[in-house]
Order: structure tokens, then sequence, then C-alpha cells
């Protein structure tokens, strides 16, 4: 029977009785507004765990103060209906007061990956991901989480402070899933005017584009760069943030693409006022 | 039997088997260099789990870059006879490689508490402190965790870590144990001169002084900070680096003492070439 927790207190009992049961539990963290990219996750969530817990928190620590907190897309009852359909047993939806109370002072920093790319467009952005994500694994103290690729960088970055922390939990990423013509699915597809959304698929395309110009032997970083760029500029409402090739691990900035590593290439465009990320993962 | 574990995995698999058989685990994070207040933390553990772990790491992450790292004393075999005798059954001792790999890059910070007072002094040292000791409870997974009140604003930031990060361990603190004269056992007592030791127990003299006149109903804190700062130097090796008359929870400095806070006097006192801290506790 599935159950929507908020208090925090009670899915630490939840989670408590469950691994007392020697029940495998798997995490699924959301902001919400689910689309079949998160259900995919839950899906994949129930491979891996006897347990899938679905968290939605729209986090405010990690929305920068002209960003999009506010009107963030939220709808309880209709993710808890998707959720629960998709496999999950617990919805654990936690309120902001109780996540952040007067006082709260921590918060975990991973350097090296979390100033760059989305970092730097964003600053604290993953301070922000980092710790809330490291307060839902203290609460629900699942064996496995489960991340989409679409946000490749949170995934590095989440990677690396679970290393770092020593902390015991299997990270498990989800393909990204995407429309018809390729635009990846996203929460924030819907705030794209229609003519924004019939243009937005071509940061999908210049992506593919680049990755194909890789496997036909392209190794000049930079010129993948360019033409990644040129591509998805091609579509009038298109204004491109960064346009990155790099090494899927350390996320560092490649020159030349070098065979046995493996490339993140990965862009942030604007499409009228919404921001899309995207990225494709290539074997050099 | 008394187990020395140095292999990170090793202990990981070690709370594992302990926590499925339903034990509860008590930590105890030390550098090592054991003196009757570490023990006295070990015979307190004793009652707080089934199972005492000592942990024994001379965290380079904690000491700035003129500070006394390498000269900080090591005395594994001596530290291993001196727990086990005390009550404890695994002394962790991990090797700085395994704690901190090449491109370790993640820290955990509290903001407000660590900036302030020692982390003022010796800056990046709390940071320090709370990656460790986040790093010693997701290897450890115990139960509860005991630290000196010696160390009070070390207390007062992993409480606080603690609390903000949901970390469901119970923080137990100890007395500090003094020497017959009231000097606070510290592993840097023994980097003394004879004079510089003869010296030393002004600290505690002054600290108490300080806490005496609260009792006689003093409520003007710069007069005790003063109180406190003149008695310490009246020993001529003495050079203060900061006295303070704080509120115990939040550290922040009084103006005035008002009944019904707890007040922690502390203070920051270098003899020579050695720096020692102490505090006392008054209720307000």
């Amino acid at each position: 029977m599935p159950r929507l927790i908020r208090p925090i207190r009670e899915m630490q009992r939840a989670a408590d009785t469950l691994r007392r049961e020697g029940k495998r539990i798997a995490l699924v963290p959301t902001m919400g507004a689910l689309h079949a990219g998160h259900l995919s996750l839950i899906r994949l969530a129930v491979f891996h765990g006897d347990v899938v817990v679905v968290s939605i928190f729209v986090n405010p620590a990690q929305f920068g103060p002209r960003e999009d907190f506010e009107r963030y897309p939220r709808d309880l009852p209709g993710d808890f209906a998707e959720a629960t359909g998709a496999g999950a047993e617990i919805i654990f939806a936690p309120e902001a007061a109780e996540m952040y109370p007067e006082n709260f002072a921590t918060s975990v920093t991973v350097e090296s990956l979390g100033g760059i790319l989305e970092g730097k467009s964003r600053p604290g952005h993953f301070r922000g991901v980092t710790t809330v994500v490291m307060k839902l694994f203290s609460i629900v103290r699942p064996h496995a989480a489960i991340f989409g690729q679409k946000d490749a960088q949170q995934v590095a970055v989440i990677r690396r402070m679970v290393s770092d922390l020593n902390i015991g939990i299997d990270i498990v990423v989800g393909q990204t899933v995407r429309e018809p013509d390729g635009l990846a699915m996203s929460s924030r597809n819907s705030y794209l005017s229609a003519e924004e959304r019939r243009q937005a698929p071509a940061l999908h395309r210049a992506l593919t584009l680049a990755g194909e110009s890789i496997r036909a032997g392209e190794r000049d970083a930079e010129r993948i760069r360019r033409l990644l760029e040129a591509s998805v500029s091609s579509e009038p409402s298109a204004r491109v943030e960064y346009c990155s090739v790099a090494d899927a691990e350390t996320l560092r900035e490649l020159t030349a693409v070098t065979p046995g590593t493996t490339v993140l290439v990965s862009a942030a465009v604007w499409f009228g006022s919404t921001r899309l990320i995207d990225n494709v993962l290539i074997e050099g």
C-alpha cells in the first residue's frame, strides 16, 4: 500500500524498519513535476531495491536568486499517482521549513567538479544539490540511489561525494528519456512557448551531430565545440550558454579526443527565457 | 578479542556485521597519543554501545600549513594497549592515503560556527574536522559518538552538522579530565618545557576565576573577558590569543550574561611555542 510521508522523523522510522526487515531501499530523488524521464528512473529503481522511495522536494538551496524556484511546477497529488503507478512504495515529500530550519549552517561541497559548466553558470547550485542529497541519504538510508544521465554533471558530482565521504550507496544512472523529436524530457519544457518548443530539439540534434563527428574521427575538441555551437545556433530563439567537450569523469575540458576516454559532450542553451541542458556520452 | 583495523573496507564490513547482529556501536574519534582524557571518553562509550570503536587518525586536513601536523605525537602500539585496556574492541587506524586519495574534492562546512574563535585562529580547521568526522561516521556507522568537552567548539560544530544533515547519531560529551594542578589533559602538553608546564595551569585558574565571577553576579561579559585575560597573563610565558564569553550553543559573544543562558567561557593561550585551549561551562 503506497504511502505519502512528510515528517522527516517518520521517514527515518520507516527506513529503520525496512532495514531491520532486511529490505533493500532504492531512492529516486526528484523535485516533483514527474515526467516520463522520472518514471523510467522509478522503474529502474525497482530492479535495484525491494522498496522504492521517491523523494519530492523542490530544493530552494539549489536555485539561484534570479532562477525559477517560485514558478517551478508543483503537483504533489499528480506526482503521487504517477510515482506509485511506476512502482514507488513511499513518496517522501518533506517541508522546506523542516529541511532547512532556522540556524541551518551546514553544506557539502565538491570542490573541483562543482564550479565548472553548470556550476559556473549557476553559482552555489551543486552545493545545494550535494547538501540536500546528503540529507536525503541520511534520512532515507538507501542502498542504491538512481539519477538521470540528463544531469550528467550532477551524476559526476554525486559519485565524487559518495566516494570521498565513504557513503556506501550504489549510484545508478538511468538513460535520458526523449520526446519523439529528440527533446530530452524536463520539467522545464513546460515553460517553452509553442514556437520555442518547435526549435528546442535543435539542442539534441546538435549534440548528436557533435557525437557523430567524433565517431567519424574528429579529434580536435575545439572544432567539435564550434560545430555544436553553430548547429544549435541555427535556431533563431536559441542562445548558447556553454558548449563542452570534456572527460566524462573529471569533467575537464579536452583539447584532443584520445581513444579510450569517455567523452561527455554537453551544452546549456536558452530558448527564450527557458534554460535547457542536454548531453551525449561518446567513447572516444 | 580486540582488533586493529586499517583498511576502510574492512572497517565497513565489521560495522555491517555488528549492525546485522543488532549491536550498538559507540565511536570515540581521536588523533591518538591517548591520555587520561581519551581513556575517560572510552570508558564513557562503554555505557553508550555494545561495541566501542576508537578511531586513531592524525587528520592532515584539520592542521594549518604552519601547525604541528608533523610533530604531533604518534604511538599506535601504545594507543592500542591503552584503548583496549579502557574497553575498546576495535581500533580503527586508517591510512591518510586511503582517507584522502588523489582527486579528493569534498568537504563539509558548518558556516556560522566554524569561522569564529578556534576557526578564526585556525582557518579551515573545522572544515577538516567536520569532513573527517563525516567520513568516520559513514565508515564506522556508529549509533553514538563521544567527544570531549575540552574541545567545546568542536562539540557545537559537530552537533550542528549532525542536526543539519539529519545524521541519526547521538552525540555524547565527556567531561574534561585534568592534571592534579588543573591543567586540562592534552596531547599537546608534551610540547611544554618544564617551566611552561609550571605556568600552564594559569589557564584553568583564570577560567575558574571568570566562572566564579559570573556565579558571584558579574553580568558584564567584557569585564569577564578582561578578568580572564589579566589573570592568565600574570604568567610571563603566557600569550593570550583569544578570551571568549559566549552563548554555549550559538557561540555568539555575549554583551551581558543573562539568567537562563548557558555560558561558555573559553580561551586559547600560547605558552612558549605551544598553543593550549580550555573552557568552563557556567549556567548564567
